[in-house]
């Protein structure tokens, strides 16, 4: 590993200024630096062995921070708002709030790939969880600035319940105890435009019904269907389901 | 949350020994219980909560590992592996082999159970894994012992490559990024028995091929196809994959 040139190290300064971290913090350079590096730029030397940690890093802080601030919460409804803070989509939006791009090294054609943007982000947003995180062996350097993302985007959910994600979350479960995925059918009960009941959705594990729900559209009853059966796998610890 | 049993306590300590911890350590006792209490004994103070930080802690202890391990390892492999290091399967083992079920409290109607005993000891187990974590937000009580049981696991898949679980890497792969499973199609190429060639797989994602491989098995020919995907997918690390 070589020695972080020392345009890139005032670089990364900049950034950990911006994160709200000391100087003087305990950081491996090197590590920042393959984090904010796109396998573009280096097939060999880049951000992939580190997202492969961050990967776990955001789940642990994502978990730690939930059970802190809500320690009478549902595990059920843990996993379900852990499953949208650790989705692409949100670790991107934080990485974006910081001017992300002014820090990731990323080659010109891979720099115009739109499309790949929010995972570039997000990947790297996790490499970097990892670099700060092999920093110290702790959460030292990542809690103080990434807990305030994920404070906001969880009371969001919890005040906004249609943007508590349970189609994921139950898709995750049932992929991990059945390896199968849930199915969904959907009718539409009534034509009134607007009907907080038009729609009524089923969601289904190999032919089992696990819960149906309600809607004003489509996506809407799938989510409550959703919602219902996660909830009820999780309340028994060991549901005695069998597909 | 109460103070620890006398007897109790003294039961943990027996286990902490067994897992080669000093006494001294700085454990969080109560956690300790919560994290060896089944659901059937406590409905509101078990380990449920703690095995949702769990899940992260022991995702993060494989990660540490793999990556000081084998520094030159593809980050396919590192995840095919760690897929199999964090399965209950694995971890219900690595409990067992400490005679997890003199510590694991549970009514006696679920310990009757014995198709639910894996799930119980791997969760038991995580949950004791972010017990020890949250003690001092390290995972200094953790890797001592645990390392020792992956060290030996991930050399075992090295040298067997049919241990390797690429279908279950794939799966993770394509769930989390494009929200599918995938297919496989076999077809027995030739009857003789034995012959290594003797079926072909191929894998599709939503009608796409991604890759094939043969095997003496069905089994052994759907993972040569799952790696030659997985792996090619991970080499490009934005692969131009439109399903």
């Amino acid at each position: 590993m070589t020695l972080t040139h020392p345009h890139r190290q005032k670089q990364l300064q900049k950034l950990l200024q911006k994160l709200g971290l000391s100087e003087n913090s305990p950081v491996q350079w090197q590590l920042l630096d393959l984090a904010l590096t796109h396998p573009t730029i280096s097939p060999a030397a880049n951000y992939e062995q580190l997202e492969f940690v961050g990967d776990a890093v955001v789940r642990l802080a994502a978990a730690e921070l939930l059970l802190e601030t809500y320690p009478d919460c549902q595990v059920g409804e843990f996993a379900a708002i852990r499953s949208v803070l650790v989705s692409d989509r949100a670790l991107a939006k934080i990485a974006d709030s910081y001017g992300w791009d002014r820090y990731l090294l990323v080659a010109n054609s891979a720099a115009a790939d739109t499309a790949g943007l929010e995972s570039r982000l997000a990947d790297s947003l996790e490499a970097v969880l990892a670099a700060l995180y092999l920093s110290t062996h702790t959460l030292e350097l990542v809690r103080p600035w990434l807990d305030s993302h994920f404070k906001q985007l969880a009371t969001e959910i919890r005040t906004d319940p249609a943007r508590q994600n349970y189609k994921a979350a139950l898709q995750e479960w049932t992929q991990a105890h059945y390896k199968a995925l849930p199915v969904y059918r959907v009718k539409e009960t009534t034509q009134v435009h607007d009907d907080a009941q038009r729609f009524t959705a089923e969601v289904l594990l190999e032919g089992r019904r696990l819960g149906q729900g309600k809607g004003r559209s489509i996506k809407a009853a799938q989510q409550a269907a959703a919602q219902e059966a996660f909830l009820s796998l999780h309340q028994a610890s060991h549901p005695d389901f069998e597909p």
